[in-house]
C-alpha cells in the first residue's frame, strides 16, 4: 500500500523563513547549532530508543533507565562534551532520572548553602560521581509549608554530632527523586535543635547507602514510592521514602555558609544574606516557564502534523474529505496554543534576563527589586505550567481517538509534564503569593516604595482611576491575557 | 506509630441523613441493596483485587484481566445473578474488557439489528460465551464520519457470499475493543455494493478466529494496537487492528433487520423505520451520562477525604497545622465538583425518563420528538463528559503531589474517563450538532413545526424578545451553567 507524504503540501505553503525561525526559537545560531548536534547524537544511538518504553513494567523501565544514564555519561566523557552539550543531550535523552537530582539539585545545594571547604571536599566526588546525591526536603506530611518539616537535627556536643530523627509517620521523607533506589548521599532538611532550642530548617548532608554493597546504613529505612501517572513519565524516576532513627552525622555536615554550628553547640548567623536563596528560586522557575514552552511545542507539533494528516467529512463526490486542520473548531482550539508556546518561548527569555539583573543587584547589596521579580516568576510559573498541561491536553483531545494511544506521544507528554503545577510552588499557593504581593504593593503606592519593574504602572494610579475603558462588554475566552493588562 | 481516623470528627458533622442519601443516589431501596451486594461481593473476593494492577506489565495486565473476566462468570453463573446484578458486578471488578465489548455491543447489535432467524442463531452462541463477539466499525481513518468507511462487502451472486475486503491502510479497522486478542467473531460495518452499486454502510457477522485453536482465519490479519493512555485504565483491553484480504461470509450473515440483500443480489429496504437505531444511541448516550456521575463522585470523594486529612500551614503555638478543606480555594475548587457529581446523577435520572419516553412514543410510530432528544442526549454527553475529564484532573491537583501516585486512584480514573470525551461521538462534533439543531429550531419557529421538549420556551420568543435582563454584568465561571438558561 502507498503512503504518501501528505505533510509536504503543507510545508511549502510557509510564508516565512522557516530556517530563520529555527534560530530565533533556538536563541542564537549557536545554541541552535548545539541543539541540532545533540539531537542527531541521541536520535542516531540505538542505545537511546524510547519506543517501547511504554510497554515495560516498572523493573524493567527502570533498570532501562539506569542503562541510558550510564551510557549517556560515557557518551559525554568520550566526546568531551561541554556542559551545555551535556545538558542539551540530557533532553533529548527526554527521560527523567536520578541524574537530574544529581547535577539539578545536589550538587547546587552544595555549590549554594555549602562552606568553601564543604564544597571542596564533597564537589569533587559529586562530579565524578563517585557519590550519588538527592535533594530530601519533602516530607509525607509536609509539602508547600516548609516551615512545618518534621524531621529533627539535634547536635549531640557530647560526640560533636547531629542525630538525625524521623519523629513521626508524617516526618518520613516523601518524593525525592533518586533516592528510592540509587544515591548513596542526600541534602536532608531537618529542624536545627541544638541547646535546647529549635533554630528552623536547615540543610545537612546525610550519607544513606553503603559505598561498598549499596545496602541501607543502619537506622537508615528507604524504598520507592512506588508507580506515578503514565506509563514511562516519572516511573523512570525511583522517588523514594526515607526515615531516620536516630542517624548520626559529623557536625560538619551540616551545610554552614549561612548559618554554623559551633563545637560547643552555639548556633551563629554568618552575614550572607538569607535573600539569596530566593535568587536560586527565580532561577529554578524560569527554568520552568522555558520547560513549558518546550512541552507545549512539542504537543502542538504532534498535533499540527495530524490535522494536516487526518480527513473527516465533507468528501465531495467520492473526493478526499477535508483535512481536519481545516475546520474553524479544530483551528480556534489548536492556534491559540501554538501562539501561546511561541509566546512563553519569549517570556522564558525574558525572566532569563530577569534573573540575570536580580542577581547582578543582589551581589550589590541591592533587595530592592527581589520582591517583584519573585512575584512575577511565581506568578508566571503557575500560568504557563497549569495552560501547558491543560494545552497538552487539548492537543491530545484534538488528534480524536488516535491522541489516546502511547505511540502518539501525548500521553506520555502530559503524565510526564503535569507534576509541573505542582512541584517547585503548588500553582495555586504561588497565585496566592502573588496577590498578596499586589494588595501589598497596592497599599503602599502612597508611601516612600515605589511599585518597581511589571508594577511600575502603579505609581500612575491617580491618573489611571481617571481613564475610562470604551469597551462596554468583554467575550470571555481563556487566552485573552490582555484582559488582565493595564489598559489606559 | 499510632494512626487516628481522621475522618471520623468530619463525618460524624454532617447534617443530613447519610442512609437516605444513599438510597436517592443508588436511586432506589433495591438498587442499593443490590449495589451494596455486589460492592461486598467483589471487595472480599481476592480473585478480583487491583492494587497492584498499576505494576503490571502490558501482558501480565492482560492475562490478569482475561483470570477476572473468567471468574467474574464463573461467580455469575455459580450464584445464579440476574442480569442487573451481574451488570453490578462487572461495575465492581471496574477493569474495561472484551466482555464490555461483547455484552455491550456486540449482542445487542445482534438484537438490534439482526432478523428473528438471526437472533435466533446467534444469540445463544453469544449467551453461552461459545463465540466472543467485538464491533468493529472505527477504521484507522475514519471516526466520526461512519459514512466514509472504506471497507467493502461485495455480494458474489456466483457463489451466494459477500466478499469482505479492506481496499486500503486507512480502511484498517482500528480501535475496536475485544478484537486484538480474544474475540472470535465481529460485527463489522462495511460499505455493501451489489449489482455494482454502493448502498452505504451495513453491519455484517464475520468469523474472524478459527473455534478449535483460535488462530486468525486465512484472509484475516489482526492485532493488538499497542499501549494507551495510563498504567492499568485501557491496557486492559485489547483493542485491535483487523485488516481483511477478500474474506468470504455466506450472505445470511448480513444483519437484515433494516435491509436485505436477496439471493439474486438485489437490495431492498424493510419497512422498520430507521430512526428506530438513534433510540440505541439515546440508550448508550444516557448511560454515559450516568457513568460520567458516577466517575466525578469517586474522584471528589478521594480529594474531599484528603482534603480532610491533608494540614498545611496556619499551625498556632506549634499545634496541628490547618486541614486543607478549610481553605477557601480549596473549597471553591472542590464544592463545585461536588455539587456537579449530584447533578449529573438526576440529569441522568432524567435522561432515563426521556429514553423511556422516546421509545415508547417510536414503537407509536411518533418520531416528533426524536430529533430534540437527540440534541440533548448529544449536548448533555459532551457537556458532562469534558467537565467530568476536567473535575477528575482537577481532584488530583487537589491532592497535590500525592495525587500523582497511582496509589491515589486519581491518575487511573482519569486515563480511564478521558477517552468518553471522544468515542460515541466526539465532544466538538456532538457540539456542532446540538448548534445545527438550535440554528435549525430558531428558523422553523414561523412555521407549523413547533419546538418542543427543552427548546419548547422557544416558541414563546415573542414574549422572551421583551424582556430585559436587569443584570449588567456577569462574572465567568465555567460552573454557570444557568447563563446558558433562557431567563424572563
Amino acid at each position: 500500500m502507498e503512503v504518501i507524504d501528505q505533510l509536504a503540501p503543507e510545508r511549502s505553503k510557509s510564508q516565512f523563513d522557516v530556517d530563520a525561525m529555527k534560530i530565533v526559537w533556538a536563541g542564537s545560531q549557536h545554541a541552535f547549532d548545539i541543539s541540532d548536534r545533540m539531537a542527531r547524537l541521541v536520535a542516531s544511538d540505538p542505545a537511546f530508543r524510547k519506543d517501547y518504553r511504554v510497554t515495560l513494567g516498572r523493573k524493567e523501565l527502570f533498570k532501562n533507565t539506569l542503562r541510558k544514564a550510564a551510557h549517556a555519561w560515557k557518551r559525554i566523557i568520550e566526546l568531551r562534551l561541554t556542559e551545555e552539550e551535556a545538558s542539551k543531550l540530557r533532553t533529548f535523552v527526554d527521560e527523567p532520572a536520578f541524574t537530574d537530582l544529581h547535577w539539578g539539585m545536589f550538587v547546587p545545594a552544595i555549590k549554594g548553602q555549602g562552606t568553601e571547604e564543604q564544597q571542596q571536599k564533597w564537589l569533587p566526588l559529586a562530579y565524578k560521581m563517585q557519590i550519588i546525591g538527592c535533594y530530601a526536603q519533602t516530607e509525607l506530611g509536609h509539602g508547600s509549608n516548609v516551615q512545618g518539616l518534621e524531621t529533627t537535627a539535634t547536635f549531640d556536643p557530647a560526640t560533636d554530632e547531629f542525630v538525625i530523627h524521623s519523629p513521626t509517620l508524617t516526618s518520613s521523607k516523601w518524593w525525592p527523586g533518586g533516592l528510592g533506589k540509587v544515591s548513596t548521599h542526600a541534602v536532608v532538611y531537618a529542624r536545627l535543635i541544638t541547646d535546647g532550642k529549635d533554630y528552623g530548617v536547615h540543610g545537612f548532608i546525610v550519607q544513606l547507602r553503603s559505598l561498598d554493597d549499596h545496602s541501607a546504613l543502619p537506622g537508615i529505612t528507604v524504598g520507592d514510592i512506588g508507580m506515578k501517572f503514565g506509563n514511562g513519565a516519572y516511573n523512570t524516576m525511583d522517588n523514594g521514602v526515607l526515615h531516620f532513627d536516630h542517624v548520626r552525622i559529623p557536625r560538619e555536615q551540616m551545610l554552614m555558609r549561612v548559618s554554623q554550628v559551633t563545637r560547643e553547640g552555639k548556633f551563629k548567623q554568618s552575614d550572607v544574606p538569607r535573600q539569596l536563596l530566593y535568587g536560586t528560586m527565580v532561577y529554578v522557575r524560569q527554568t520552568i516557564v522555558a520547560d513549558a514552552s518546550s512541552a507545549l511545542s512539542r504537543a502542538v507539533c504532534i498535533a499540527t502534523r495530524y490535522s494536516c494528516v487526518r480527513r473527516q467529512f465533507g468528501s465531495q463526490d467520492g473526493g478526499p474529505e477535508t483535512q481536519v486542520i481545516d475546520y474553524k473548531t479544530q483551528q480556534s482550539r489548536l492556534f491559540p496554543l501554538l501562539a501561546t508556546a511561541y509566546a512563553y518561548r519569549f517570556v522564558g527569555e525574558w525572566l532569563n534576563w530577569l534573573y540575570t539583573d536580580v542577581t547582578q543587584r543582589l551581589q550589590a547589596n541591592d533587595f530592592s527589586t527581589l520582591p517583584e521579580a519573585h512575584a512575577c516568576t511565581a506568578g508566571l510559573k503557575s500560568l504557563t505550567t497549569s495552560f501547558t498541561a491543560d494545552g497538552i491536553e487539548e492537543c491530545r483531545k484534538l488528534c480524536g481517538g488516535h491522541g489516546y494511544l502511547c505511540s502518539s506521544g501525548l500521553p506520555e507528554l502530559f503524565a510526564v509534564y503535569v507534576p509541573a503545577c505542582t512541584y517547585e510552588g503548588d500553582n495555586t499557593v504561588l497565585l496566592l503569593q502573588v496577590a498578596r504581593f499586589l494588595m501589598k504593593t497596592v497599599s503602599q503606592l502612597g508611601s516612600d516604595k515605589k511599585p518597581v519593574g511589571t508594577t511600575s504602572y502603579m505609581g500612575r494610579i491617580e491618573h489611571l482611576m481617571q481613564c475610562r475603558c470604551d469597551v462596554q462588554r468583554g467575550i470571555g475566552t481563556c487566552y485573552n491575557v490582555s484582559m488582565y493588562m493595564p489598559s489606559e
